[in-house]
């Protein structure tokens, strides 16, 4: 453990190296001259006495000599860890039984001999972390507690733990002396293991269950992207087959000028409808009854996968001994105690400490919320601004002659620019507003104030992500008016779909979304890091005696970047999920470019985390925290979606309706779905017809009307089917799986027959023989 | 503890009762001559040793010597104690702290001085049982383990423990003096305490949590109804004032002989709508916009009551100490283990016992499912031919000459009789096809086993309850087709709803049972167990020796009826919340029904539970088990019942929609909601209306579809919207109250505190005093 130090505020650090050697650390100090600057590094250790005691304090577990062998036997059992894709490692963890670490009971522990390795590494940080996070460096009645504080105002310049031996240095080794950090090196990060499942045990190991249990989600998720993606893929392949014989589509393409249509703008002209029968046929992929199937499927899906993954959370937790983790009594944020207007005796500890009224908690979250609010407004009017910016500029270049398909593109193309720009830029104010908010709300512990500011960020990017695929979906161009009564904004016409309808438009927009946004992201991923990395390396270089020697590892460690924690890595993925959940039926596609995404950045991440960034201190945890409550929410919102997207967005309805009528033929279904011009445009202008379904005086039709009763019908089967099956699933999958519980049930069955066996046969009441015999 | 014991199985007896003596049992013996036979009366009681060894062995709660002053005396606060509803009572409980019972610590738990009087009479019974429950009378391999079995297989009458002193032996003692039975025969079972609060902890001191928590249900869902039953009269007496100004209304009854109606069967006569004046007017009573309100209000009430009882039960369990307690491993079923086929060892406890491979039972529920379903099937198949009886039945009888309501009036009542007698003869069949089916399913333990058998009769319970009033909701009077082209089954055409639409029958049928069934039930709870108390005692009597001495507390108490569990107290309560919130937007009087029936059902309870029913072995629990479960489905049901509800059977939909057409007047409504007979009808009859939304040829009309869009959008708005309001409320409202939150991390810290004193302070380590100042 380090601190770079920088040359102010000296009290404050002689105070809290005092206060760290009061509690019995060891320190050394070390300096690295640079041209500029010394940096000291204060490198810390802690005794055997004190890492017994904090062991204890921290209720650390730590394995017991073998005492429930057979259970134990049969606790690690493999899952998920044979065939081809398991991969025996070395170094695998062994099958122990671990409880708290007692002090008194230091004999009964396995490994207690060698006091250099009973601890390990990870537990050593995790104890050093502790003592940093809580010694004094000034009163503390004001909260000067804690190296997060310091490092906040920048009396120290980094607290990490050391790494491992670096990865590269040892090619030669035996496979069982390697460190963890070189079997992670070799066995996860390389792209050769795409195919391998991740070492869960060896990463939990080396950077704690916090971080373990994000990669095991994102392995989770992965493997169950995998059936969609083959069904999602087949269901597009049986697109190409239907599009192929598809009667509407032959009769768009074979129409010629039979169908006239109206213009799109007051000064475009009328145009022929076979003039886009290639990307309606193009639409036909996205839009056919294998959509309606494949959305109810990835529907069931997301809450299967919910399901599941609680179940694998829980066996992990029972593996990694955090299934009874609770919290333990979180200490006050830094910042919080430094704020903290008021101070009240803390109910639970009965110790004077700072405090901040719920009441005005509520009361600021309250004011917050309206703040967020009014981004979202602020959002969602510079989204309508770029929709009236495409329709003028639309109107502009073709009223200076241009033709019609290159004024969209110009239109198109800029506006998207626009809304790009816009969004960044956005999105800048709103991190900070929303850190400035969370700050602003004072929440006591650090979990409180992740929820919170983790909650604001994510509605805003859900917004920000899901506004225009909402607006193409369910607003795009379904409040047209017809010939001669347009409806406008502003004064302008309603933007329309492209022609080949809305969904074909979707689609388009989730393929950007999904292969472009992807590809960008992880060439950022990948480069980000390394310039990152390089910025870092040289202004240290510069700075450094050039005839230093550079092999010590806390300056190796000094020269990589500090981790940030994950939440912009699971935000990836949670609306990565979002999208191929909610907007699926307009692009069967999506899981498997999800897929084939996170194939990707599972090596991706694991690179950084080995190689990039400095070594985090473990954190404990027992599942993927308020992401969880995320993905549930995400997952409700995902039927609904998909029910309003078949029943609206998709052309399935409509069809089948017509189908009905006609003898289950689709034979003349565009003529029928083709709305003519009223009587009062056409006195004026040529007749020509648009897509509608109204009567000759621009009325909405009989049709319109059972159309939408099949519509809403459909919305309400969709979603009480595909919600009761989800309550089912709920209620039939246990949330613990029965090899756990039973696990579980044996092993309080065994403590509690330990705790008999000592307490009651040998000390007290005399018993009969009976008795012993029972 | 008492067994009566007839004269068979003497060997099977000797052993048990050797059993019970090797388990170091007093045991006495007492007859009782009686002309035909002799009575035998074993009283069983434990000496101290055995009772410290079981209260040990089964995790038994007792107070601490006051040990966390502060914390306690903030423990048991005023929950609902305090104001006119709260009265004080003698002997209440002492605010101590209860932990775990250990003999070696036998010194630090209050009272442990006096041996008689340190366990309660309810822990002594719970030791009792569990011994009895445990004892040998064969061989343990097949299972020949328990009282419960003996009692199965007629080797014992009863055994049951004995209640306090009788409750009218002791009007003069004084107030501290009194049993618990007789305080809660004071301050309890009275009517006279109708308006009070029950009296809970002494309820659970004497009864235990199991009955406790149903009593507290009870009184909990009976304070949620009074605001129900408040706004509910509100809506109800608002109603009279919308009928009495609603313009429909005044239509019909001017209307005079303007509207002709089709008559109603092929022999019947046209007649006038005028004629149902008075009943359309009541109609109005029950369907206007206070119903669309109220049917708002209650899926949110039945959504909000469920989350606040989650809140009590937490506070109840914290208050009870049963917050954490996990059901012992649970000993299986004394059938299980006389009837399973294999022997396995358990993975828990490694003994070898009786095993039923899952499988199997799997495939026996999938086989019993099936046999249910089948007789669902046939409940459903009787309803159906008890409709085509009214309608025949109808007919015959107006082909006969009688008039036309008279007619309707003799169907009815005759098919009311039969379905009643249909339905009482199917629900005996069903209950033993039940429990049948539920032992063949071969449940291990006793848990499982009620919660297969509840939830078996539940669901036939709730086809038998609901199939009427959900017939007259959605089905009734729905698919009628029109004149001329009647809609037939079985030749015969549908049932009409009667004159005045079917949401005013269905009104009718939740009156009949909310008061008439609700009535009945009542006048059949206080007269049976009396009837049963008086059989049981006549037959003793008669056989009796006429000089013996009556007043021996067992034989008191064998003249009592055995209690029977909660199951028929549950579900009564449980049929009648479905009640006021699937339906409720046909009644808004169902919730005073409900709140009257419940103020009488509370005290019935009581008295049968102090005075006619033998005491039951006091049960831990720490919830209502199985029908929370329940209770979750039936809000959900609600909230989609409410919605159809509204939107098909109410007239609001219709109205709202002629009035926004009508420049909002209801004026020619009446004339709206009529179509015309189709001209080919015409042609043959006098041209008379019928109710439908038909053009002249008997299609369905434009208004039709357009009012069915409004039905639909309005069924998935109501749903939505009270969906995503329940899931906010359960967000918003945590399950465990703060303030218990608090108490019980702060009992945490204390304990942990008080552990790492004992074990770390004084034995290890020698500390800095730094570390100590820490």
């Amino acid at each position: 453990m380090q601190g770079a130090v920088d040359e102010t505020s000296e009290d404050l650090r002689t105070t809290f190296f005092d206060c760290l050697r009061k509690n019995g650390l060891n320190m050394e100090e070390h300096c690295l001259q640079t041209k500029d600057q010394t940096i000291h590094f204060m490198l810390l250790s802690a005794p055997w006495a004190v890492l017994c005691y904090y062991a204890e304090e921290m209720s650390m577990k730590v394995p017991l000599k073998a005492c429930f062998d057979k259970l134990r036997a049969r606790r690690h059992d493999k899952i998920m860890e044979s065939g081809l894709l398991y991969e025996s490692l070395p170094r695998r963890p062994p099958e122990t039984f671990n409880c708290n670490f007692k002090v008194r009971k230091l004999k009964s522990f396995l490994g207690s001999e060698n006091q250099d390795t009973f601890f390990t590494n990870t537990q050593r940080h995790q104890i050093l972390y502790e003592i940093l996070a809580n010694a004094l460096y000034g009163s503390r009645h004001q909260g000067e507690v804690g190296v997060e504080r310091l490092l906040n105002e920048n009396v120290f310049v980094a607290a990490y733990p050391l790494h491992d031996e670096e990865s590269t240095n040892a090619p030669e080794t035996p496979e069982d002396r390697l460190t963890h950090r070189q079997i992670l090196a070799k066995y996860w990060a390389p792209w050769l293991k795409w195919y391998k499942y991740q070492p869960l045990n060896h990463i939990r190991k080396y950077f704690g269950e916090k971080i373990a249990f994000y990669f095991a989600w994102l392995g989770f998720y992965t493997t169950w992207l995998l059936p969609a993606a083959v069904i999602g893929t087949l269901i597009f392949v049986f697109g190409f087959y239907v599009a192929s014989r598809d009667i509407p589509v032959m009769e768009v393409c074979q129409s010629g000028d039979l169908y006239s249509m109206c213009p799109v703008c007051k000064v475009c002209p009328t145009w022929n409808l076979s003039s886009i029968c290639a990307i309606y046929k193009a639409g036909i992929l996205f839009d056919n009854a294998g959509t309606l199937l494949f959305s109810f499927f990835m529907s069931v899906w997301s809450v299967t996968f919910l399901e599941y993954w609680k179940r694998y959370n829980a066996t992990l937790s029972y593996r990694w001994d955090c299934l009874d983790f609770t919290e333990i009594e979180e200490p006050a944020r830094p910042e919080f105690t430094a704020m903290a207007p008021l101070t009240i005796q803390n109910p639970i500890t009965g110790q004077n400490e700072p405090y901040f009224p719920k009441t005005w908690r509520l009361q600021r979250i309250f004011a917050g919320s309206m703040v967020i609010m009014l981004m979202i407004a602020v959002v969602i009017i510079f989204l309508i601004s770029v929709i009236l910016y495409r329709i003028i500029i639309f109107l502009l270049v073709v009223k200076s002659g241009m033709i019609y398909s290159s004024a969209s593109l110009i239109a198109s193309i800029t506006g998207s620019m626009i809304s790009l720009i816009i969004t960044l830029m956005l999105s800048k104010v709103y991190v900070s507003l929303a850190r400035f908010l969370t700050r602003w709300e004072l929440h006591r512990t650090q979990t409180a104030y992740e929820d919170a500011f983790t909650f604001k960020v994510f509605i805003f990017e859900f917004v920000n992500y899901y506004a225009t695929p909402i607006y193409i979906a369910f607003i795009k161009g379904r409040f047209l008016g017809y010939p001669g009564n347009e409806i406008t904004i502003a004064g302008y016409r309603n933007e329309n779909c492209k022609p080949g309808g809305c969904l074909i438009e979707l689609a388009q927009q989730m393929l950007i979304i999904m292969v472009g946004k992807q590809i960008l992201n992880n060439i950022k991923e990948i480069l980000f890091p390394k310039l990152e990395h390089f910025w870092h390396n040289f202004t240290l270089r510069s700075n450094e005696d050039q005839g230093h020697d550079q092999n010590k590892p806390w300056e190796r460690d000094y020269r990589l970047i500090p981790y940030k924690g994950l939440f912009d890595e699971y935000l990836e993925m949670v609306i990565q999920f979002g999208f191929i959940t909610i907007f699926v039926a307009a692009c069967p596609l999506a899981p498997l470019f999800a897929l084939l995404n996170n194939w990707i950045e599972v090596r991706l991440d694991a690179k950084k985390f080995v190689y990039e960034y400095r070594r985090p201190v473990a954190q404990r945890a027992q599942d993927i925290g308020v992401w969880t409550a995320i993905l549930e929410a995400i997952t409700s919102i995902a039927v609904i979606g998909n029910a309003f997207l078949v029943a609206f967005t998709s052309d399935i309805l409509p069809r089948a309706y017509y189908q009905y009528y006609n003898n289950g033929n689709l034979t003349g279904y565009i003529n029928f779905s083709l709305a003519q011009a009223p009587e009062v445009y056409v006195r004026k202008n040529t007749p020509c017809r648009y897509q509608g379904m109204r009567d000759s005086e621009g009325n909405l039709s009989f049709d319109f009307w059972v159309i939408m009763v099949m519509r809403l019908a459909f919305i309400i089967l969709f979603e009480h089917v595909v919600f009761f099956l989800g309550r089912m699933i709920d209620f039939l999958v246990p949330d613990v799986p029965e090899s756990v519980d039973i696990k579980l049930r044996r092993e309080r069955f065994l403590a509690k027959q330990a705790l008999a066996e000592n307490e009651f046969l040998t000390e007290t009441w005399q018993m009969s023989p009976q008795m012993v015999n029972k």
